[in-house]
């Protein structure tokens, strides 16, 4: 489509479904790719998305969700009332489904179920239950299974009944269970084609499979398919019943998320990811429920300086690296947070090994320190010719990298250890003890050799 | 295992290697989980990572390599010679066969393509020729293709003459290509099972399947793979003839990779990921070379500060401030940087969309900057008692918050648009000019009150 159409794409949008076009909604929105179909209707009002949503086929409507932001498809599922919900819900695959439902608020979830058919909406019953990072949560349900005493036939036939309802199923492997649910193989589906019609599946399925507990945290599935060559896993409850499979792309999926709100958590956007089309106040708070946290550790830091206010007055030039040496332990300190927290992600450091990342911390801030301090040294004295100066500022700052390197490499490690957020936390910790100690360096460094200074 | 036991499992696996004992090594390597693996293994010293890896048979040194950090990898493969290189390389599926010769360097790389057996050593050619987010970085090449002439019984002849071969292949769809290798079909596997033997699989196939080109950038891949519930996609060349199989799994793997990356950069972690295992002077060149453009970026900053010292010298209480307003204003714009970053990946908002990212942020800086401006006014007057005192660093802290959204909003944009590393540049960039702004700021509203403050 040429630039000048694409401009008004959102306008003719909401014009097709004000004069209640939904198959002229959906025709638009066919010839659009995924990218341009979120730059569209994420600039919708929510009036608007909610209103295009109900015209369009449930099917159309579960495949834009799919796209949206999770802000948008809770808001646009609560304004649509629960009957039409319902019937978009029941196009979503049963992970998806699980997960919007766990979403809504009680009420709201509740009379969606109350719509949905069976077997669905016990199906998301037990799936919400599930933590979302879990391998429960993760799970899907569209699998097939067959007793160890069908046979080969049998199942073929299920297979071509079905067809239809399998369509969306990936099937490279159906399990075989016991009369109690217990799982007791796995069938590699192309064994099927090599084999007569009449074999029982329990003569020619792979015994003992593995499989993981629905338990299984995030983590510990990463480490599962890094080991082992499978698209999925089967899931298993503490009593050895098949209740799921997780697939490969389902686990990336959750680490790719992850990093992501990581990213964000670490720059400050906390309870929940942020867009702009969100309302004002809420943004606003949200922000600000960081920043005031911030503020205060910094009026914190910065009482070091009020403290030694007659050093300052006396040399007044300090006051120009005071904001320097604070911004460059910040950043020298986030290298070595950055640094944990890999080691901590890909596993080659544990959380107990404090001392591991100090000694791999303490040598690199030195020589990093007299590298930053020469520099900061070499500008003092240019500027003021005064050795002394350029000791003071040059030490300090050397120092507090030394400093700023082993909080940042440590300050991870124990958070995650007591079971804080290193993403969210290290950050401000770290910026508030390294600006503390930076300031107390270069202050005290001063006041000692303020005769040669002033 | 005991814990006990767990402690000495490096020098354990170090005696056993050293005793060459590589089936004990094996065993031992067997019996712990891919995070266990991962936490002994890149901890041993290079020379003994190599010697085991010498002694493991190929497939088990394959699936060891493929848990391993990759400048471990790249270490090891380069140490074990082309002969051992090419036989362990072998094992490896098609898609980190290529990536890992790729990241060799080219005469390492040319001796072991010579010792691989073709079609390996050609396909290996071929792929590393694609950037690694690509379709072609990412897709494999362990497929099943047929003529369209081919009948139902050849396909599953064929399948189970290669079971053997075929066992690590995804086999949800087999493709169906023509004399010249262009894609004419897609044949699902189960369809077979519901054919009779002697029909044509053109006959069965769906015709003019989705596929994507070689050249298709991960953005574009998570896009297909958002908008079509496919597990893989086949990957065509310019001219459409079949190349590989794009995973939905290698896409997401690839994202989250991404994301680390992004977040490693936005940290000050550049030229490659870090371990603490790295040689220190390696890892010092690489944090210094982020750092030494901060501290200049920060001098410059700093020289607002120089060039107002006789403000800063009649009213002392300033230097306390300072710090704060650069700080608080840097948290205030990384926030913006946050979303905007966020926007840009999810396609709600494009590089171009500049003003609107301006819109999203002047009014919430305002709100927020009011917010935090009060406070800090508040602090200064019980430290103080002096209004005038408040209304300057108040003032100064309002005014920067919206500068610093407006900026932490639009960088990100501008970069990207200018080609430009978003997760790099945008903090120091934004530092930079908020802490220049800041200082400013306060400094000259302070000069025009001179005699009200002192």
């Amino acid at each position: 489509m040429e630039l000048q159409d694409k401009e008004s794409l959102p306008q003719r949008l909401v014009a097709l479904s004000e004069a209640g076009e939904g198959s002229a909604c959906a025709a638009l929105l066919e010839q659009l790719d995924a990218s341009e179909t979120v730059h569209t209707v994420t600039r919708l009002s929510d009036e608007h998305r909610t209103r295009l949503l109900e015209l369009l086929d449930p099917e159309s409507a579960a495949n834009l969700l799919s796209l949206l932001p999770e802000h948008q498809v809770v808001g646009a599922i609560g304004d649509l009332g629960p009957t039409t919900a319902a019937k978009i819900i029941e196009e979503l695959p049963s992970d998806e489904r699980a997960d919007l439902v766990g979403l809504l608020d009680h009420r709201e979830a509740l009379s969606i179920l109350a719509e949905l058919a069976e077997p669905e909406a016990s199906d998301i019953r037990r799936l919400v239950a599930y933590p979302p990072d879990s391998a429960g949560g993760l799970m899907i349900t569209e699998y097939v299974q067959y007793p160890a005493e069908a046979t080969v036939g049998d199942v073929i036939d299920d297979l071509g009944r079905n067809a239809e309802k399998y369509s969306h199923f990936n099937i490279q492997y159906a399990y075989v269970t016991d009369e109690a649910g217990l799982l007791v193989g796995v069938l590699r589906m192309r064994n099927l084609l090599l084999t007569a019609r009449h074999r029982r599946i329990g003569e020619i399925m792979s015994r003992d499979p593995l499989a993981v507990r629905d338990a299984t945290a995030l983590d510990d599935l990463v480490g599962f398919f890094d080991e082992h060559r499978f698209f999925g896993a089967p899931v298993v409850d503490a009593l050895g019943r098949l209740v799921g499979v997780v697939e490969r792309s389902a686990v990336d999926a959750a680490v790719a998320t992850h990093r992501e709100k990581d990213f964000l958590r670490s720059q400050g956007i906390v309870g929940g990811d942020e867009l702009r089309s969100m309302p004002l106040l809420l943004r606003s708070r949200r922000r600000l429920s960081w920043l005031s946290v911030n503020i205060l550790l910094n009026i914190l830091a910065a009482g070091v300086i009020a403290l030694h206010q007659d050093t300052l007055e006396a040399v007044i030039a300090l006051a120009v690296f005071l904001p320097i040496i604070s911004d460059m332990s910040g950043c020298s300190g986030n290298q070595a947070v950055a640094v944990s927290m890999r080691e901590l992600t890909l596993g080659v450091i544990r959380p107990v090994e404090v001392r591991r990342a100090l000694l791999g911390e303490v040598f690199l801030g030195l020589l990093n320190g007299l590298v930053l301090g020469l520099l900061i040294g070499l500008v003092a004295f240019t500027w003021r010719q005064n050795v002394y100066l350029s000791l003071v500022v040059g030490g300090a700052l050397t120092l507090n990298t030394v400093v700023a390197v082993l909080i940042g490499g440590s300050v991870p490690l124990v958070l995650k250890r007591l079971n804080f957020d290193p993403a969210l936390a290290s950050g401000p910790i770290l910026t508030t003890i390294t600006d503390m100690c930076g300031f107390f360096l270069v202050l005290t460094f001063a006041a000692a050799m303020l005769s040669r200074l002033a």
